[in-house]
């Protein structure tokens, strides 16, 4: 058993309390309250710090670490076709896993327990969280190029249920590049398994506009048609929604998960996040992949998420800090389906403690706003995932020497550039 | 003599070397280049990391730390006035030296070197400067509320020339604040020093359409007519602007101060920065204060800069990552007057050491890439001021325990607030 102490909480309704104690037993937690006896492996003096539950990384493509800094400054359909795809089309298993555990250290240093990673290997991602002790809901990436239903079926049947700290969700890419012969069989397999399906949809105007041409309807209004929603599913980016949109996504309880660093740097636009908050939308955030954002950090994507919506309302009070946390810290659990989206004994031990004691957090008038407003991967004093430490101080505790990790992510990154 | 040694330079023209030596002596750059023979009181090893010219924020008010998350989510008018304000008037000049204290704590814990401060207390940042050893140019705040033309004339001669990490500028708060009798005195000084004035400039709507009201013009015709703009300087904001309003600043050699984060915070608008940019105009940027942004760091005011500016344009390619990192860099001590613009021989040290054996920012595909889009406090591993290290992997060396001036604000704070 670790016991936290001197420790303030965020609580389900998303306040903070008091000074109390949180103690883990095993992967869960065990107990929150105020000082009573008990014997335990690890004590921390949480020096009147935050734990709060670990953010929640909705949507990311975590391989893609080797291309942060590597194309940027282009549009999303130029930087896809001319940077990306060509990039990865030479990406091994064993590259991707590497670059995976990057993403999950750096994961970790900012306070994210658990991530829907979408990507071309879940294999790899399924791999790192195995080696690293690192959460994930794997999202199934099929299109016209990668993968297929069938293998979906066979991915969904594989990753669920082998280990507490993995599952795998049905998905594909966006309708742009999957045909609605496959969409149609990943509809099967949805109403087969009553499963939810996800996906990337309305991240751009074009995206939309092809899809009226090719369809004669929205990608929403495509995959409701096709029987795609009928199980809830979580659609990431969300940027263009007509009004039969929105009622779509409201009537088949989608929750929509918004990436607004990447939309912002890809001139995407931004999604109407305040707009779908009253209609009863449930929201959550992700960082997309380090090639689109470029940082991998939840502290961003909570401001820019509030930042934009005053800025398209011009509305100064739009989507208030207590809404985005929520978003952040537990929304996300939903869409991933884990049981780690809030502090209550019994929940999964998916924790980070913030550090009050830097210059951005004081003095302290309000918590929850200097999370959101303030806050930064520096104020990530330490991340639980499933009851065990991977990052303290600084350290990390993924089963790999930082460094080394570093040395081997260069190496084939390099690699990859370099091959004609 | 300090010596860094195994450190990438960023150089004048934004890139990055290979592996070099940099030797401070006293307060200035004494060496960059090839290792050679000497003799020094400090080494250190920079293991492959990045020296920078430091932060310049060329725009914020220090002191308001205090107000950090106690006044959001309410537009600048209603902000300012039932927040702000009143609390302001139960500030302490003592009150104004902490929080100015803690201001600096965070600038230098974020590689920021310097500073364009404008505030109610000058003397109090002032003194904030002399005890920590950061360096502040001070920008005239007068208004029809507080200070004057002749007491903005005194400290004109009082703060120049005193200490070589402090300098003053003529400055008012803003038109709708300041009285046109009080703008002619302010232009009168800018003639009789040959001094550049500086101010907030069409920050909203709402103010440029009032100034349009009383005057007949925009704050910036207003201010050219006035014979403000004769000598330079640098206006706050310009979020604002008129074809004709762009055309005067051009003219005249404004520096336009972007503060991305408090524009979208309070709803203000986005600055046309591309625009400007290519009209020639210098920009610079800043964090604006802490009750409206509500952090003081400038990795998040570098990247809402090009995202924002991403979003506006419709162009991703927008504000390329190199012209933010001299905004940042260079500008703002064009804007100040400081010599501390770049990395030379002979030049003011003031220098941050970029970490890049962080996660966020591996592999090192780009280096300027990677600080501009993926960079963060965390990757702050050295601050130095005026040959002073004032920041080292978390520790501070300011002349005041950490934990003290937290609490010594905590205790300032409490009592402002809860003063009837």
């Amino acid at each position: 058993m670790i016991r936290f102490y001197n420790c303030k909480i965020l609580t389900d309704s998303f306040e903070i309390t008091k000074n109390k104690e949180l103690w883990v037993s095993g992967n869960r937690i065990g107990y929150i309250g105020d000082k009573k006896e008990g014997i335990f492996e690890r004590e921390i003096d949480c020096m009147g710090n935050v734990i709060i539950p670990g953010f929640k990384n909705a949507h990311t493509h975590s391989a893609m670490t080797f291309l942060r800094s590597y194309a940027d400054d282009l549009p999303l359909d130029r930087w896809l076709n001319e940077m990306i795809f060509p990039m990865e089309a030479r990406l091994s298993a064993d590259d991707a896993l590497c670059f995976s555990k990057l993403a999950i250290a750096e994961y970790v240093s900012g306070g994210i327990t658990s991530v829907f990673d979408m990507y071309l290997y879940p294999e790899a991602m399924a791999k790192a969280c195995l080696q690293t002790g690192f959460r994930a809901s794997l999202c199934g990436a099929v299109n016209n190029f990668v993968s297929s239903p069938e293998e979906l079926e066979r991915d969904f049947i594989k990753y669920n249920g082998i280990m507490d700290t993995l599952s795998f969700q049905l998905g594909f890419h966006a309708e742009y590049t999957t045909d609605i012969k496959i969409l149609e069989k990943i509809a099967a397999l949805s109403h087969k398994y009553n499963a939810p399906v996800s996906t990337h949809c309305a991240e751009t105007e074009k995206e939309v506009a092809e899809c009226k041409n090719r369809h004669g309807k929205s990608p929403v209004e495509l995959f409701n048609d096709i029987g795609l929603m009928d199980n809830g599913g979580s659609f990431f980016h969300c940027v263009h929604l007509s009004e039969r949109d929105i009622e779509l996504l409201r009537e088949k309880n989608i929750t929509v998960v918004t990436n607004p660093a990447s939309n912002c740097k890809l001139a995407s636009g931004t999604a109407p996040l305040t707009r779908l908050d009253r209609e009863g939308i449930r929201l959550a955030i992700g960082t997309d992949g380090p090639a689109s954002n470029n940082a991998l950090s939840m502290f961003r994507e909570m401001y820019l998420a509030t930042a934009l919506q005053k800025l398209q309302t011009e509305n100064a009070s739009a989507l208030v800090p207590e809404k985005v946390l929520e978003m952040a810290c537990r929304n996300g659990a939903y869409a991933m389906n884990t049981d780690n989206d809030c502090l209550k004994e019994g929940k999964l031990a998916d924790i980070a403690v913030i550090d009050l004691h830097k210059p951005n957090m004081q003095p302290v008038n309000n918590i929850v706003k200097n999370i959101v407003y303030s806050g930064g991967n520096e104020n990530i004093m330490l991340t639980m995932v499933n009851g065990k430490i991977l990052y303290e101080k600084g350290r990390f505790f993924i089963g790999e020497d930082i460094e080394e990790l570093y040395e081997e992510c260069r190496e084939r990154a390099e690699r990859i550039k370099n091959t004609d």
